[in-house]
């Protein structure tokens, strides 16, 4: 390998051999040159900054100006070479500019250090990134919301430990995750709040000893706020850690509707039929069609949070400003993002195209045991003895081997006097549901006014109606 | 072990016999008998209800509420006594109650599941702890704000990778780690926000059957909402996980802190001295003195990230709606408030404490080179070739091993004509401070703006004040 | 808080105050007393050491040894009072032997220190504990391989990605599992030999300055191995992190077995009934009886490992030898015991006493599909056509709302003009199985060999046979 | 995006539309393509056992392995093109197979599932993986116990808590590190065992059902053992799990190495200077000499721990078998060793070329406080009140502001008479040193023994030698 000490930024001091294997550990262009776009414009926004704070004249500006924006050209039509020495994308981009526009290119520097750079870049590509997720977050929310909506009417076995516990509509069970990913976009915005921080101007530690107008810089490269103090802007890392975890708590959601998903998916259970694009076939055996997509959606939050422990273990322990560790951020954010952007995307084809059926036909008597219990309740007895006798209704039907409803009256009635006739209005799934109409509740006209609400939620965080 | 089986809550229905291992595996008592007051205060509430929707009557619902008057005594009193099929705190206390007032108490769980019943328990708590730690967090950043503008003449090395950097004050890194307090009260409060809201009335996974008014549950617990899907409020644990999560990054914060502090303790530094309540001595080695406190802290954020882990390993891939798999859940919430809430004591004693000393004499020329180059880009020359400059210049003093600002105008004028006898301006490193004078520097002026900020933060979030 | 200062370890130095949450937050008794058996015999082990080097005379050590005999009985009677300012189990111990015998007792710390005597307890106790577990999960294993050579017979379906794939044997199923736990074991005795080496001797750091016959003490102690560098010995806590990711790993095994039979044990699969002694019912719908036992062993994968992640997010970035940080190493490694040690226990309980039914009736045709593929592949076809053939032999009994085994000769042959009438014989679950008499298959001569495979590996294992 | 339906190995069953991005979700060509060396060599092995057992004719496995070999040349000479519908390694290599030989090449998959074809080329990519790594720690270790012998009269202050403690051997600091590294190589080797066991006959799940010789199989893949169960040998990832913890312990190492250096390599400690080739400067700041290659190496045990916890956490709670989920394997396992690779390698350049100066006269009398001790124990004192008097010395030496050696003996018997004037010989670092000579002691005698047993370790773990 040759020689690139020449090229480094920090110069004239070095005189020692170069290690190729260390210059490799080193760089991160591989990765952050992912970043261009937002390094661009920070300097652009700095350029002016200095301008201003007469440093640099309007006429080396205006080079500078151009310069990038050659530069942002050479991005966009994938012809920016990268050559040995272009340790990130810092250091590339200032390579190109001083080759393209000479002795001006060394000033742009000035009073900005790699600390303050970098993570004005990063906070400007996360800011975008957050913005499409929240719309990728949205557009599954949006789907689900719509789906209930339309098949509302639907009844199917509701599940607690995995056993059939009570009747309820398929719409609710589809809610209970749209309300969770709801929370996910709130938390999102909340995180958004914070990567949209201004940290340029704060140099390596100790902010800038010009003046540069970090309030000017704010307003151009559009950051809701600047950072209070520099030695913490430079070195702290937070917003990459809510980010990732974001990501994380986003995902351990899709992966519960992800394993609920798979149990409806399978032989025993047939509630529903992923589109042939979500699944795959075996290499061995002809008959299968497996719920890779669903399988993948479930691995990807262990994946995500690995990314999440890595990064924080990185982080524990490290004292203040900006050590070299920190390097672990980029490739932690960048394949969060990547990964949750593909699951959401590939949940809505999911859900969109999923097909429900058989799904009213498994309710069975047994789920109605705690209607009977309530019947019992609703002529005075406690509760707790309510249960204790339903419960042995239950073990007689069991025992007849025969389902709850086919116990008679007079079945029933040996096991508690309260028993009548009127017993049997119990037997019906649908009237069984409709009690459930507390705000919450699995009733029609509480699942309708959650499919309100969503609705309105997703009016309010659309990014696109602001 | 005698079969406790009669006094289970599912009364009738097992026949089977007892495992005593299972039967302690599978009970929460031992930990989950911390939330008795909440049980108790959520009880209270719903027999309020229960009354309203004429389930109870008026003399059950005082005589439920008197009996669980009394337990809230016998706990508060520390003579409650656990029984054996005492299997959760829920239990426990119905069980109690039974005993205290006989028949009404078997009303009180009337469509009322444990499933929604823990996690209103767990909510009550959990809102209680954060004001808890919201006032802990503000204390300590009360004390690194006010040490910070009583210290704030005093200057010190600031250091990047953990190498001498340039000079800065000693308040400028207090404030540092008080600003990320600060993000941190800010996040605690966007959590109790979602923690604030009431998910009783959900029953176990279908709503309420019942005529229970949820608006009025919500006022008289004083939640600031109510859920709004019934198998999602009962099945989800993102409050959890957003508050162990929080504890971590808190708790990654104060590492970085303890880290410093360790490094300024050491003996190499002597920049600190912690009082003597926060070191301890060595059994083996009498001249020791080490700094346990901080280690301690630095250690815990290890802990309170292993908790988050966990339990985010516990939620993935888990069906949805309750699973006993949540059950993990308490623990880990217990566990990560005490270490969080003995963290911040015990960082707040030791900042309150600790001895600064010979901090200003640590400064070294060499940090003022960047200074040095700013001489060179003052008169004009770009950074990039200043930067080169000065780094030869650097190379120069320590080939002759003398200090930076002993090198002549001579030596350095052989570098660069550009420097002059008004070089020596440059060796102040009280004026190479006041330079740094923008938003977010460490000029004196820019550090009492950040005391001011904070000290408003301070005022505004303590909960003493709302 | 009364001034406990004057009874700590290190005497003289302090004068500061104490503030009682860092004493709290400092101490380790109201954990590590559970090593007092292991303190004591170390202790024990060391007096006679420190008498052959002359440094207490045999009366002293005789008084020492019989002081720490009426210890042991003492914790073994649990009569033992911990006093004030006991921060752990070896000072406790100290402080009690002092209280029986007076000034002797101030001798048994010579050329000790805290560093080398807690990671000597942690040995001897983490040793012991290794064997107890050992002896748990060869009892799980052993369960296993009997009920798979008794039930070899029966037949029910495999899943490959939660889909019906091929008929297996039941057996089939169970053994992969006990295969897992062999591991396991394994795994656990490669690690019980890196456990079985002596720290003792190593000091604080440096070793030990006098004559201490550290082979002796090895062989007093049982140990394996000295260690080989005071510093490492110290510092070191390998063992520690190996323990709890061996749990880690142990229970995804068990998280996956756990899995399995949660589904088997929906009321959609039917295959298998748990005893009531390891189910629950539900606080409010009579007819639920949860698995809750498997839920549990699934979650505590999540638990163990958070420990684990927890203490080596403690480790990262730690300086060497003794940090007090290591202080983590304790609870941790309890935890995991205890937790491994329940749900093995639990697993065995759940294991020796569900019933399994109805899982033969539920193979299906389809799931024979691959055998049509090498029923064409024996008659000469490649595979990869052969099984293009069998998915459209599996498309057109689809479409037809048939049985695979239903196609008739004629459908067939439209597929394939291969088809001939004995592809009859392809039909029967029993004789697909035996095909798969390869080492590792499903045939019933192949199940037999690994039963007798793991047999030998329990009996080999089992620390009672040593 | 054309649709590639027709190309995939599942063949003629499904109907549906793709989606572009559950495509690029599916598919893992980007990274197990790494494997395509060990995925040729297993399908090399397979087609001869397919000959054997006649499924196909010798002339049929001549030309698979023949259009294998070129495909091996394509691959290495990086001419292999990968094409729309090559989802993985598998199907790109099959795919190409059969246009260079036509029909034969559908015979390959015969009996084989993807199933136990990913998992045979992990291993042996692992596998070779494993030697590479266990080479690159023997360099290290040789680096380093080579460096302790020629350095083994240089002492330094030795540190508990970060705080000095007792006069060491800069050799025994070098040791105590190349002593994990020596456990990290044993614990490599337990787990080459483990993974060098062979899964291929195993098929999707049942095994196979033809006549395939997997001893044959084993001994032409060069495994030392065969897979016990094919439920068990397609599903179960310990191997990859055991080598990610494995990554990790190893990387907590280095970075408590790194965490040592980095003190050490402060202005304020000044022990150690790093090579020009392992240090990188600043942007902004001349004089900066970053220790970055010490940071990163610290900073990557987190990196790949967070593997180790994604993929742990993918794991949990999985049903048996394959599931696609386990597709998060590979990354995991590419990352970790390239990581570990990297690491290792640049630990010996940092360790061969740093230079130490300044260590010895970091020695301060205070770090014989110890000594001080001893002495009285040596004239009969407990070491309790031994240790209470040194420390009163020590305090008495702070009060004075003068060194611990420089109390007279007058000073010194004041605090105790047994103080006489041959105390001043405690006062010899060298010679302090030198009483640690027990074994794993800092004594010359002791330290030269660690070098020889280590040098031993590694020509016994060379895998070059065996």
């Amino acid at each position: 390998m040759a020689n690139t000490e020449g090229s480094k930024l920090w110069g004239g001091r070095f005189v020692g051999d170069n290690d190729p294997i260390m210059e490799k550990f080193n760089a991160s262009i591989a990765y952050d040159q992912r970043m261009w776009d937002a390094d661009i414009r920070g300097s652009k926004a700095y350029v002016k900054a200095l301008e201003k704070a007469k440093l640099v004249t309007t006429d080396e500006m205006t080079q500078i100006l151009q310069g990038l924006d050659q530069i942002f050209e050479e991005w966009s039509k994938n012809v920016f070479v990268i050559k040995p020495g272009d340790e990130d994308i810092h250091t590339a981009n200032e390579r190109r500019l001083k080759e393209l526009i000479g002795t001006p290119a060394g000033k742009l520097h000035t009073g900005r250090s790699r600390n303050d750079q970098v993570v004005t870049d990063m906070r400007l590509w996360l800011r975008d990134a957050i913005s499409t997720l929240t719309d990728n977050a949205l557009q599954l929310m949006s789907t689900m919301v719509e789906r209930a909506a339309a098949e509302i009417d639907v009844l199917f076995p509701g599940y607690t430990h995995m056993q059939r516990a009570q009747p309820i509509r398929w719409s609710h069970w589809i809610l209970s995750h749209a309300v969770a990913l709801s929370r996910d976009v709130d938390r999102l915005q909340e995180i958004k709040k914070r990567v949209s921080v201004l940290p340029l101007g704060s140099g390596a530690i100790a902010g800038t000893p010009f003046d540069i107008d970090r309030e000017q810089l704010r307003k151009d490269l559009e950051f809701d706020g600047i950072s209070l103090n520099s030695m913490d802007a430079t070195g702290q890392r937070d917003f990459v850690a809510e980010f990732l975890f974001w990501a994380s708590l986003c995902l351990t959601h899709l992966s519960k509707m992800a394993e609920d998903l798979m149990l409806y998916s399978t032989k025993e259970f047939s509630f529903i039929t992923l589109s042939d694009a979500y699944s795959t076939g075996s290499s061995l055996m002809p008959q299968k069609k497996n719920a890779d997509s669903l399988e993948l959606i479930r691995s990807k939050a262990g994946r995500v949070f690995g990314r999440c422990a890595g990064f924080m273990m990185t982080l524990k322990g490290l004292p203040s400003t900006y050590n070299k560790d920190l390097q672990e951020d980029k490739e932690a954010m960048f394949d969060c993002y990547d990964t949750v952007h593909a699951v959401l995307q590939v949940a809505t084809g999911v859900m969109s195209t999923l097909e429900q059926s058989a799904m009213t036909a498994a309710l069975s008597p047994d789920m109605l045991a705690t209607d009977l219990a309530y019947y019992l309740v609703r002529k005075g007895m406690p509760f707790r003895e309510a249960h204790g006798i339903s419960g042995k209704a239950v073990f007689a039907a069991e025992s007849k081997n025969i389902a709850l409803n086919q116990l008679t009256v007079a079945d029933l009635s040996a096991v508690s006097p309260l028993f009548e006739s009127d017993v049997s209005s119990v037997w019906d799934y649908r009237s069984s549901v409709e009690q459930y109409s507390a705000p919450g509740g699995t009733a029609q006209r509480s699942v309708a006014a959650q499919v309100e609400h969503l609705r309105t939620c997703v009016l309010q965080a659309d990014p696109l109606t602001d």
